[in-house]
């Protein structure tokens, strides 16, 4: 027996309409290269939005075509995340931060068909342009420059449109945006979300548990948009009618603190290095920012130190861990603090507040040890495997990548995790990440966050490194405070208090900086080779 | 090209693992029929309705098969709402208020073929019994009384099951769940949802700007589990996690006032009537309740005064109009203010807050008038029409009920009402319900919800009765409260401040009840037939 329902699809031009006939005085707030604030309402952005899509069907756009993004944050780019799709097109968001050879690949590999670019990325755009095959360019002249000669402006593009575009037929199931991930090791595999892996992501991430946002929130996207949807936001803040603010390509602290302020934000989302930069803002200026109402900040891409929660939480940032990837469209899991932890002491909140939670509604974890479920003790570490709605089944045509899906299906994250019985799971490490010392493994992640719980220290990476007896030992590299000292004796009595000897990394380097990935992450693959040689006194 | 996302149904035994891997401590309150209260947690639910399933199965339920539940708010029904949905059946609750021979026709249109009733409900089964085919009923203890001899004790049945149960592959289209709706005219009509229905439908509900449920939140249901999926949140609250808490037979205000202080009932949803009851014993005896935090108040079912609004916010609860109907899951629109009203004058805000708001995500709504889209101007007043994934299709088996949808596929909704710019929908009145006079249209519930602001009045009901030169003019029928006073005089300038002359009821009838429909709303044909012979002074 069937039920008796609507076969009504969820699709992406569904939530453009409810934009418009709901929510078409909310505002989409954006900086501009030059540091200027525009804004428009929800119904520009839908006008725009449907322009660009009836504009690229008058170019050729065919059901399933891609269309690369090479874009800040800003209204063109939500324009391109919703007017390709409701096309019938795909959006391939190309990750300016890539070296060109992998921008190159990326681009021939997705056969990106048409480009989208901000004027001020041409640069980067240069790099690569030769080697891949984009049909047409369209530029958005973001910095107010003349497009230059050989481009076509992307004003002239949406010009073209007269507003009598239709959607074409979709199913739910249809292409509708693709990001390839910023693996550290191999070459980048595309994942292809569909309109409905989006639209139940978003329902999800809506959620008063999840990233709780509501008409009344303004979002603040301080994760970049060409990286894993950036959380799902913008579509989530249109969804939901929630005020939307871009950052454009001014990451510093200062100026996200400005918006934060101006625009009177209650949401924004960040890696937990943005969160540590505005933290030193804020605490370099005591008393200069007044934030107008708390800020809810949802922070994932890696764990956040609980000494960063302890201190953003002074300051009216409260921040809400979550975890995912981009093969799960991001995000999989939330923390939150339960009922019957209400009367816990401060310091046990802060440990569940810095693990990576509970699995959304239709996302299924397991942990996995030599083939079966590890025990639901919130000790047990091993493999942590997903499955739901919004996690990827395959890459693009890379057949040779299906060893990261179980024979039953399950996607391996490539994460080491513990589950307790209440779902809350707590990463352990990488599973490449994790030290083996003597047979027994220690967590680099473990010791990062209590390395960076030192007053003096500003980020920290702990690495395993080669040891002629132990296998691997723990090697720290550490970047101070402005003006801050710390001793290796003294870091090390620090760790002594919660570590076990064998725990504690065997040295202590300092440097400027840490190597990151194209989105902030640490690049411990770099770590590594530079400590190739690394000789163990 | 098709997206590269699993394909993972939307189906409700994903729901029920994640209430034991995540909430297997969140605890289910029930009031049994002699009032004491009971308890267990979502771990034991899990455990229970697996049960269940397991047992119908063997029993020979097939996928398909229809299960009607005769019962109240508690335990065991929840135990249905689950159970019957993961063995692959379909669970049918029977409206315990209705005439005995509506409950044969819809059993055995239903074709149920298994019954599980609450031992105090057995004298309401006796009444349809005979003419109703049921192959085994199983009788659930609630009173503690040993289950009478001929019948099959609920206990039994599960504990026949050993825990091998393997839930069957269900498709997210398969029927999860039917409810007959209470029409005034006509037979009954059955609609059936599926599991993507129900799981859209919760995913909607718990968001921030809907019924905003979380697992800190206490959930007490006012509304029958027997009637329109007690709106949706018996499954909202196992999604979220969020505390149970079912008052079984007891709805009068003191046992539900209890137990929202008892168990510190964050939601609670009920009728506006029902909420007027509690309002009642708020002021009969000030001081007496003490409630332990604010409750957020879902109401629908009718739109609640505004008077009524205004009176509890003073109480901390604080009440938020839903709007939706059985074919509808029920949840279609919800009301609030939006951020540009935060100056605007209270009056103002408590208009905004009885309409009957937004449609929800991927529901769609539209105004026509003779065939055409109204405008969106918040006056222009016509059918109100809807679809969406969580909309009915058609009916059971009742192909001669399909001019219940338009040609284009919009379920009909019977309601008049006006749209503005913000989508916010204004219901008018029913369009059976509108009175015609004198060729323009008079609102009955406007007029009813402006008489229920007089402070000498309870309730009152607006109905048309024929007249010879007008068509039709408006008469009152009212409640007055206990020992209150008013005069049809005082009424008529009560009202004159608010509508023309020509709007004003030409007559005022005072009464001790106005006679209800099965869930509480005013049984106005009962009204036209008892005022048909009125005469016009």
């Amino acid at each position: 027996m069937r039920g008796r329902m609507m076969d009504f699809p969820l699709t992406l031009p569904t939530l453009l309409e409810r934009a418009k006939n709901q929510f078409s005085r909310v505002e989409l707030v954006w900086r501009r290269p030059d540091k200027s604030v525009s804004r428009y309402t929800f119904g520009d952005l839908y006008r725009r939005s449907r322009a660009l899509a009836e504009a690229l069907a008058r170019v050729g756009l065919k059901k399933g075509d891609r269309v690369a993004s090479l874009m800040w944050n800003n209204a063109a780019h939500v324009e391109a995340y919703l007017g390709v799709p409701v096309a019938g097109g795909v959006l391939h968001t190309l990750n300016l931060r890539l070296h060109p050879s992998e921008l190159t690949f990326i681009a021939n590999h997705a056969d990106d068909r048409f480009l989208i670019v901000d004027d001020v990325l041409l640069p980067c755009l240069e790099s690569f342009r030769r080697e891949a095959h984009f049909e047409r360019i369209f530029v958005v002249p973001s910095s107010g420059a003349p497009v230059p000669a050989g481009f076509e402006n992307y004003e002239f593009l949406l010009a073209t449109a007269n507003g009598t575009f239709a959607y074409p037929t979709l199913d739910e199931n249809d292409a509708a945006v693709m990001c390839f991930t910023s693996g550290t090791t191999g070459r980048p595999k595309g994942v292809v979300y569909s309109h409905r892996s989006i639209i139940l992501h978003s329902l999800a991430q809506a959620m008063k548990d999840s990233f709780s946002v509501g008409h009344q929130d303004t979002v603040l996207i301080m994760t970049p948009m060409f990286h894993a949807n950036a959380w799902g936001l913008p579509i989530t803040s249109v969804l939901t009618g929630a005020k939307l603010v871009l950052p454009g390509q001014h990451g510093d602290a200062e100026s996200l603190l400005r918006l934060i302020v101006s625009e009177n934000v209650s949401i924004a989302c960040g890696v937990p290095t943005v969160w540590l930069g505005i933290l030193e803002e804020l605490e370099r200026n005591p008393g200069k920012w007044k934030l107008p109402r708390e800020v809810s900040a949802p922070s994932g891409g890696s764990a956040p130190p609980e000494s960063l929660i302890r201190a953003l939480d002074r300051h009216g940032i409260h921040i809400t861990h979550s975890w995912g990837m981009t093969e799960t469209s991001p995000l999989a899991t939330t923390t939150g603090l339960r009922t019957y932890m209400e009367d816990w002491p401060d310091d046990e909140k802060y440990k569940v507040r810095s693990r990576q939670g509970w699995a959304s509604p239709f996302i299924e974890v397991r942990i996995t040890r030599d083939g079966r479920e590890a025990p639901r003790d919130g000790q047990t570490a091993g493999d942590l495997e997903v499955r739901g709605p919004w996690v990827a089944s395959s890459y693009h045509n890379a057949p040779e990548e299906q060893r990261s899906w179980t024979p039953d299906g399950w996607f391996r994250t490539g994460d080491v995790a513990t589950m307790d019985a209440d779902g809350y799971i707590r990463l352990v490490d990488r599973s490449k990440d994790l030290i083996k010392s003597g047979g027994e493994w220690i967590s680099s992640v473990d010791l990062e966050n209590a390395v960076m719980g030192h007053p003096a220290v500003k980020e920290a990476a702990v690495i395993g490194v080669p040891h002629p007896k132990w296998e691997e030992r723990p090697l720290a590299v550490v970047v101070l405070k402005q003006d801050a000292k710390a001793t290796p004796e003294e870091l090390r009595a620090f760790l002594a208090a919660r570590f076990a000897k064998w725990q504690i990394p065997d040295a202590f380097i300092f440097v400027d900086a840490i190597p990151r990935t194209s989105v902030g992450k640490f690049l411990k693959s770099k770590l590594r080779d530079q400590c190739a040689g690394w000789k163990w006194e």
